[in-house]
């Protein structure tokens, strides 16, 4: 795949901090030197809270957003109404058509499934909310014991944490395993790297309540 | 300790990504009820450029932010600049002053090691800057051999992820360590709950590149 990509970051009010920003962190290293590019496109530009309170700017409104290659769809609460928004759907649907990946986390697996683009195709979101969005697609292949999922060119991760594993498996097929390895140490994060390992539903010792 | 708290978090260009959204999704959780308010606080208020790209608003700028309970100073190139600079340097010494609780991630130490807070201390930052961080504050007590270390008002972390462990050690102690889990698995994150180990120094198998 040519490099380097353009990411287009989906921001909408009540986006979930960690699902645009971890990734963003992982994207944006300075160990990939500016192999990934990245952009923040909203309805409107300008400033977006997120769920958890401060705001991110949007650099682009959906109208004049450049070509994308990828797509960062975070979840969050705002996805609750966004889920009936034509105006983001058919934005969506059409930059997901350009789009050489199309990535989601959590909840924004609920975006892409109302796009109809998953149908029929394999995907996971955040097991916590797990009825929720599944119900916004009832025919696309749900995959509930799964970190993350890649099917065709949708990549689509479970709660939080699981979209910078995913990232960093991006990053390792798109750029190389020991890039990828560089990121995650710089970040002190201790990457997952089985897509199929659900943090959540099996949890390890140091992860139950004390 | 009366709550709820209101956390003051440091902007300036160039800040790290995930050094303030990782705790901010921590301290942010609707699992907290609002326990901890979040404002940004920088030099003037409006956009701020982080070190990736993505720019984020801050609320208040350091003539008009409110009392604040909490500081998050996070780390990133912008750093390098802002160890010289006095109007930074003066308010975040009075700031601290004033706070109840001040914490940094990663290169941030050196900011607070510049107001001279940290003096007689114990402070720890990311190991791969260790060098630079150390040299702006040379009376302060470094332990290159921590993920996280607490000393009086001051909570000082690592690299990135460091500062998501340090956050829920946080949250745990001030509301409790059932909650703190709760975060933790809501953001299907692998908390690190022990301070004293360094996940870069210290790395585990799957850390290693491949």
């Amino acid at each position: 795949m040519p490099l380097p990509l353009t990411i287009g970051i989906v921001l909408f009010e009540g986006f979930e901090l960690l699902d645009v920003f971890g990734p963003c962190e992982a994207y944006g290293s300075n160990h990939l030197d500016g192999t990934f590019k990245l952009l923040t496109v909203a309805a409107q530009a300008g400033a977006i809270a997120s769920a958890q309170g401060p705001a991110a700017i949007a650099d682009y409104s959906f109208n004049t957003a450049p070509h994308l290659d990828m797509l960062l769809v975070p979840g969050g609460i705002g996805t609750r109404r966004e889920v009936g928004n034509p105006t983001l759907l058919a934005w969506l649907r059409a930059r997901s058509t350009d789009a050489t990946i199309v990535t989601s986390v959590c909840t924004g697996a609920a975006l892409l499934a109302r796009t109809g683009l998953l149908d029929g195709l394999r995907a996971t979101t955040n097991k916590r909310a797990f009825a929720w969005v599944t119900s916004q697609g009832p025919a696309v292949n749900w995959i509930r014991q799964a970190r993350w999922v890649e099917d065709g060119k949708f990549a689509t991760s479970s709660g939080v944490s699981a979209g910078i594993d995913m990232a960093l498996a991006l990053i390792s097929r798109l750029v190389s395993a020991e890039v990828a390895s560089t990121v995650a140490i710089a970040m002190e994060y201790e990457w997952h790297r089985d897509p199929a390992g659900s943090l959540r539903e099996n949890p390890r010792p140091r992860m139950t309540p004390q």
